[in-house]
């Protein structure tokens, strides 16, 4: 029940329609309600401004299709991450206009093309073997209605690679760095570019990385003012985030 | 050298009037130069759309002075992070213009008044202990021109202190969300409204809190879509990253 | 020994049927003594209420099967967790009575319907990544004799969703809240309720979550009074803890 | 506004008393409302079954008192935990039944006596060195209406002590277990009773006690069934936990 | 009561000069009972071969006097580990027999001279920092009847200092071998000499040593068969493992 | 080149049979010497009073038959510990004298019957899980000429278990005791006896016991004195230690 | 574009070929410049020394082929670590010059053999598991034009080992120790050579050797000056650092 | 006893003037013997080019002047790190030629001017906050016959800064880098240098830099080939490196 239902049931108490009882059983229950047995969050989009995104990891393909044919019912869109095979074929068998993107893992119904969205988020990262981290946050963003761009491997450890990237990176409304091994190159941009930077920690690495911690605590721990912090290999959360704010500086002209 | 100055040189060169020789000596530290033994990034204003911001902890007083003196100079602002009792004293004596926040530590020259600011950053911090970080992130916010609020004590483990709040967190650009010990607040503040997030782990709390390790794992943890998270204690970092949001965002009419 | 067994070696030290040299080895060993190679605590159920419980992981089928055996010989009661797929064969295949649950990985004999037990236990979780540890602690709470009801997919994201089934959980003797991620629910729950909560953290997630880690500290830092918490993943010993509680306050009618 | 008050304004605005757009205004901040500046919780005891603790760590004497003041005029009753020496004075000075524990840090009005309260919540500790959080936990159990004893150094290296207090510990409707260092006790007594066992690491040891993380590891892998941890140090929440436990059972005649 | 006192209750009830019912009361609390409130355990000395020990660190003085006292009137011996400087000074003052080491702050009555004991234990440490752990071991080593030497300042680093030490080493019964920072010390020991090598990690160190971890992960990791470790700064603890094997070989005549 | 060798080539030089130069030669790599490409330690029986132990991981089949083959001709006996199945194969297979113990991993020749050896090892475990670990130290004693005794399934929780086991734990020169998840053994048992105690962590558990780290934690911050630690599962190490002390007491008529 | 492109073109502009616009553009990308979709650093071998090395893992064998073909082509050289088999098979079927070393995972073009190099760089390892690390580090030095040598299994549990390889290690410029387990080696090589020691902790171990974490603190805190640390299991560092120092060292005649 | 000494024995031994028996007791000690209840190490300077260096924590002013003393007669130098203010107020007293660094706190005697050694080594660093790191690193080259120049804050948020030292940095044998934080400046100096990088992890920094490991994990993954690093803080250990790499290549002309 949004704000326009509960006028609405306030006036037909007020009118006589609705008894104070069943207005009562109603209210006590808001703003919480039970969708059914899937307790899908349908709300979420008045809410939050975008559908719920599956987690597919740990879902079976028929929870999966069950979940993806009520949110396009609602929604029309469809953004599901983390998926199995067996789930992207499920979900594509069942859903023919599913796009799947197996190396980013993610599948998605309604979905711009890259160059379609408002505004402009920039997606850059270290090296190749962070493609599937930085490839989610570059579908997630364009899922979310942005246009988007993805650079790749401009580690610090070669400068030029990254400093010759610098226009395109001072034309996005938000940026998602992603890295992995000692996780530097976000404080490279950080000090270069007056946009928000939104750092990603990935796994790659090996020994002391331990599964990026390494890069983590290094991005925590930013020397450049104002990068903020996801979780390992999340690029799906970057994206969002980036599109949040893209979202609202869109209005603008694109760059 | 900014690009009007390259352009100048370049002139300079066709002109005549400087020769190759001395244009390839000025351009080879390009875009790098030495601002002499202090190395003040005075450029960063241009580069990042913010004078350098000045790390209190660890200098002298003597230094502290010095510093200031010439960004208040260059700049005609100022902002000092965890600053001593002993350098805000100092500070406060050589520049009589400074503010000095003893809670949250901060000195600062040219900050607007909390409802000057353009645009909405909104600070909103678990427990009454969490204040000290809460006020750094929204001192920074205001200091970087934004407009901001600051909400405190509302705590998930009495709900309806936070869904009391609602209406002004849905207001916001963006959002800080300062919390210890569990560090649950982000995700049910994410959960609610459709604004980016930042949430900032504090070292409130004992035991297996571990000094803010356990709010800061929660935080890179949460179920909400489009936490980003700082450094532990660093509401300086999650207030400058808001301000920068919110300037994106503010061309538009405050909310 | 018990007691009462105690009292007749006494008595029959007293009456000259048992000498005291006799007496004093049959004491020495006492409150100890061994069942045999196999070391079963069948006092258990004396000293503790509840038969011993059989922990599967590492066992071979042929020793299931004979412990099984041995238990359900002396208690008519079977209760094996983390049972492997093998496992489970061998002790339907020799105990045909035995119920296989193997989500929850659990074989037990005499449990109770979920509705015919005593008292209630309500067992929620955060995410359905979260069922298979959710319906341990409710198989475990079921098998000692406790009424139990089992709720998912509440996480803290969409408060509406908990907040609707504020009335059953307020209905329980004690609540077990299962969540993985940031851990975040317990502390919710355990503001709203004025009964027991046990948390049990999962290892859901990835990249901070360190394999439950996060969620196991958020729980351990809860700002929600009175909030206690059980190793990862161990969905057994919070049922196990929620039915000892309910079995203290079952003597008052149901709710 | 509790069930009551709704049902009192829905009935007004049938009543044409109140009309639709001021019951809105009402109902949108609710269960949520704000109690002015200090976010006061008044309305736990009616939700939780007990008024909010104070956590005195981070207060100011002031701030203490204030809280204090107003939490006695609604509920009659205090427990502040963690108190500085400077609070405690400030708290005794300000309201004269304060009754102030040292070495627990605690300040309480209208705590019972000892033997006053009801049922029966036994804590015990391994040594004396963890006398401290021990107190806090009997403390907290007796503030919440618990008749509770202590029990002190009885750790396992001498078995006998704790051997020698079984009688006692199976009177409890809920036992608080207090160890530092290996913080095995809680097993060995988890073995030999069937009541509730809440568990607390204490910070006592050195080298790799690691701050009491060996003891919280050594409790949350416990191999007694039913055992249940809480923060390092965290004796109140032990208290807390167990004195809800007991008021569940507490209809049942002391034992 | 130990066996006799068994054996004599025993013969009691046959002769009728005990009723059954309290040969039961007192035997139900055996091996347990309780040596009043200071839960003494002097019956230790018996079961474990050496009187309690005491800890000192966390004890008033006041305590510590009333536990010295009690166990020097029942042992004529006394060993107080961890001892405050004012713990000492309370005790010298109360037992002038007492003897003070404030390096290793230890008190101690009945020790022995360092040439007087039994057997054979040798205590190296690496550097002179190592020094106090050393000391606790040594002193810990002759108050339980050892002869016992001491040698410092043996570091790997400098590996012809330990190999010149290597006739004395052989003599030993049980080696204790002191090290901070990488530990590396025992290794080279063990593989040396056919003797017991009990290694304790020191908190000597800085940066990654993390308060003594990385000596401690290093000894629990030796490439020498047959190192056995202690927690780190654990003098007393290797002190006493030693004295234990010493007594083991000591009839045979010394080296 | 031993002590003989040295006196014997001092005794060439003043008899003129040897040149100076030839000494300096010869003696310049003393006391190290290269036996070949294998670096086998053969002269470590006299050194360390045990032949090498060979560590199978990360051995292939070919390493270990040729490194065996070597040990046997020389000490007529072997121990491998750690081998594959492959690497057992192998040795069986060229030497047909190995025993292969397949739970232990262990490969021995010359090991002596459980009660043909000197003196008494006891090894005692938590559970039937550590029976693995257990066993390699079983073996391990065994191998290094001790008599030896295992013990299984004797956990804190079910207290009698172990206390009906104190008459053979008294009677041993060294015990080994072995136990996963929070590793309480130890503490139990090392107050109960008078021996030495060496434990061993293992791996046993899940959740929070971070693959043995929780069992480590805890022994090392044993409450009972003179307990000492060796690393996770390392069975051998243990087994080792305790056949050492043993040795050391052997000459006493076994108990 | 290194300096003299600088030049040429400043000269071009002096000159009037080419306008100050155009030069701008140029130079804005300077000194970043990218090199197509694979962002090759061609330039490397310039500035640093060396041709880029590629890091073989998460590499299809395809991007493998490009990656080396353009590197080969370029330089006549190529290194590339921790191939897979499939990318070895490709590379070796693509460029019939290439070595395969499966043990260390390189596949290499152009490298010397092992005693052509210059200077001399000695790698020693403590056990036969540390070989395929220090086969990386050994390959890696001789590709970088290092002579260098291999020595194995020279642990510091039985010290004759390595005191007998000192007149190897004294000849090296630069000695690269790799080990697992206590990492202690490093500590006894630095303090018996004149010559920079690079230390490797490897992932050989198990329970708390927490893969490579003993070994890595024991190095980052050895007790012998000037030892310095790359990560756990790299091989590849060690070499490639050690064949810098070797090449500084060069020109001196070789050992 | 060094090879000449070796030498003569033989010698007296052939020519009748030394025994057997004698030459055995002397060479039985070899490579090993005794230097005094000091041990100091004075061979040293043989063994490793460099007299030993005193590490100054934890050792009384007492010890700290006899040792100095000692080491000075021996060699004319004198290096202490980490002194306290007690310790060089002793130092300098005593032995008035000391130079006294209290930033570094370093007592040093000996050393030549920065711009008299031989080679260059150069230190720079990421913050002023890492000043006292990076001195100690540089007197301690320069103690060691180094010419060395020190670079301070030249952070990688301003890339401009450390790009502007680049022509310095060339022209360095050996490169000191110190930073705190994430320690990313090694990966960037690194990528632009060809010389051995030596990295410094710094404590500097707060929450989850923890003590420097943010900076010290980031470092041992950097991406930049060749970059070893130190302990956290180990300024002393860097400069030492850096020396024994400088006296390598210091033969050639300095840059």
């Amino acid at each position: 029940m949004d704000r326009d239902g509960l006028r609405a049931l306030l006036d037909a108490v007020q009118a006589g329609q609705v008894d104070p009882q069943e207005a009562e059983r109603r209210l006590a229950a808001w703003p919480s309600h039970d969708l059914g047995h899937s307790q899908l969050d349908l709300h979420r989009s008045v809410r939050c401004g975008h559908p719920e995104v599956v987690y597919g990891a740990g879902k079976t393909p028929e929870q999966l299709v069950d979940i993806a044919r009520a949110l396009v019912a609602a929604h029309g869109r469809l953004l599901v991450t983390r998926t199995t095979d067996e789930g992207a074929a499920a979900l594509t068998a069942a859903l023919p206009q599913c796009e799947w993107h197996p190396r980013a893992r993610i599948v998605a119904v309604g979905m711009a093309a890259p160059d379609e969205g408002l505004g402009q988020v920039t997606v850059v990262c270290a090296g190749t073997s962070d493609l599937a981290v930085a490839e989610e946050a570059w579908l997630t963003a364009r899922s979310m209605g942005a246009r988007a761009s993805l650079i790749s491997d401009v580690g610090v450890a070669g400068l030029h690679r990254v400093l010759g990237k610098l226009p395109e990176l001072r034309e996005a409304h938000a940026i998602v760095v992603v890295a992995g091994m000692e996780g530097a190159l976000p404080s490279v941009v950080g000090g270069l570019v007056d946009r928000p930077v939104i750092a990603v920690p990935t796994s790659v690495g090996y020994g002391a990385a331990f599964g990026g911690l390494a890069a983590l605590l290094g991005m925590l721990n930013s020397c450049a003012s104002g990068v903020t912090v996801v979780n390992i290999d999340n690029g799906f959360g970057a994206g969002y985030a980036a599109a949040q704010i893209n979202r609202l500086a869109a209005p603008h002209p694109g760059p």
